[in-house]
C-alpha cells in the first residue's frame, strides 16, 4: 500500500501529519512525501520544514494520494505541475483524499466536478465556485474520492479510510495505539458549535485578509 | 511567546505536529523545532524528515517547552544533551510539556519526580518506574508541568494550555481554525472503550517488541 502525501509551499502541516500518522500503520505501508522538487517544504507559518522525499516526476501510481491544505490561493501554491500529476495519479489510485482547503486543489484538478465533497468551513462557497457540491461534513466520501473537513479532520479521515482499506480491527488497532480518545477542552470546533462572537471573529479576519489581498487568513 | 519543540531521532511526528499546529497560533507566538543538532530529523517509522532549525545550544530560555514521545527507548534515543538542556530550561520556562512517551524524558532529566504526570497508556508503568506518579488521564497538570497521553493528545493538552495562557476565547478560536470537531469513527482510542481484543493485539506487539529487545514496537 503506497502513500503519497503531497506537499507544498505554504501547506498546513497538521493536514498532512494527521493522515500521515494514521496510514503509516496500515499493514505494510510505505509513506511518501512528495513535492514538486524534492527537499526542504515550508509550511504556512514558515515555522516548520518537512523534507520532501521525491519529486512528482519520481512517485508514479500511488494506490492513496493525499492532499494537505494551506491558508489563501492553495491553487496557485500547489502549482500546475501538482494538478497535473494528481490527473495521472487518480487515475490509477485506489483512493484520492484531500484534507481541509486540499480539495480545492483536487477540484481545480478537475477531479471533483459535480462530486460530493467537503473543505474547511470558512471556504465551502470556494469549493462550490470550482464545481464540486460542498458538503458541511467533516468526512465526505463520493465513490473513491474522499474529503475531509478542516485540518485536524484529516485524522478521522484516515481512520475511516484505514477501516475500509484493511478492516475495522485495524483501525481501531491504529487508533488505540495513537490514544485518539478525544478530549476537546471546548465543544467549539465547528460554526454550529462555537460561540457566535468566536465564528464572527475567525470570519473577519478571513473577510480582512482577502480584502488586504493576503494569503494569511485563518490558514489551513 | 517563543515555545520549543524538542526533536530527536525516532520521534513520533503527531506527537510534535498536534501541539505545533495549535500553539503557532497563540497570538505572537513563535515555535522553533530544535535539536541536538540543526537539520534533519528522522520520525519512527522513517518515512517523514523534519528539520530542525535551532541546535539546543542555540536556543536558550524558551517559554514553552514541549518534548514528544516515540518508541522504544525514547530516553537513549534523546541523548544526554536533551536531558541537560531539558534542566536548564525548566529553570526559566513558564511551561514544560509532553506528549506520549515524552513525559519519560522529562522523569529522567529529573523534571517529574514525585509528581502527577501522564503518558501512552503502553507505559504508564515505565513512568512510575522513572519516579513519576503516573495518572490515566488525557491531559495532566502539576504546577507548570503539563503532560499528555498518547501520540494524539498533544492536540487536547495544546488547547488547554492555549486557554491558560491566552484565554478561552482565543482557544476556543484556534480549535474552530482548526476545526477541531472530533468525530472518530469508532470508541476505541482508549483501553477502556476498545474491544478486549484490539487492546491486547497492542499490549502482545509490545510484548514480542521488549522480548525481541527491538524498539519497533506500537509507536508513540
Amino acid at each position: 500500500m503506497n502513500v503519497a502525501i503531497v506537499v507544498y509551499e505554504r501547506f498546513t502541516a497538521l493536514d498532512a501529519v494527521g493522515p500521515y500518522e494514521v496510514l503509516s500503520r496500515l499493514p505494510g505501508a510505505s509513506v511518501t512525501f512528495v513535492a514538486a522538487q524534492r527537499g526542504p517544504v515550508r509550511t504556512d507559518n514558515g515555522m516548520l520544514t518537512l523534507v520532501a522525499e521525491r519529486s512528482l516526476a519520481e512517485l508514479a501510481g500511488p494506490d492513496i494520494v493525499v492532499v494537505p491544505g494551506g491558508p489563501g490561493d492553495v491553487v496557485a501554491h500547489a502549482g500546475p505541475a501538482v494538478l497535473d500529476w494528481l490527473r495521472a495519479a487518480d487515475e490509477t489510485s485506489a483512493w484520492t483524499t484531500s484534507v481541509c482547503t486540499g480539495s480545492l486543489i483536487l477540484a481545480a484538478a478537475g477531479l471533483l466536478r459535480g462530486r460530493r465533497a467537503t473543505t474547511h468551513w470558512l471556504s465551502l462557497e470556494r469549493l462550490r465556485a470550482l464545481g464540486a457540491e460542498p458538503v458541511a461534513e467533516r468526512v465526505v466520501f463520493d465513490g473513491k474520492l474522499v474529503s475531509a473537513a478542516g485540518v485536524s479532520a484529516g485524522i478521522d479521515m484516515a481512520l475511516t479510510l484505514a477501516a475500509r482499506v484493511a478492516g475495522e480491527t485495524v483501525a481501531q488497532a491504529i487508533q488505540l495505539g495513537i490514544e485518539y480518545d478525544p478530549q476537546p477542552p471546548f465543544d467549539a470546533g465547528s460554526p454550529r458549535k462555537a460561540p457566535a462572537e468566536v465564528v464572527e471573529l475567525l470570519r473577519s479576519r478571513r473577510r480582512s485578509a482577502e480584502q488586504a489581498g493576503e494569503t494569511a487568513d485563518t490558514r489551513g
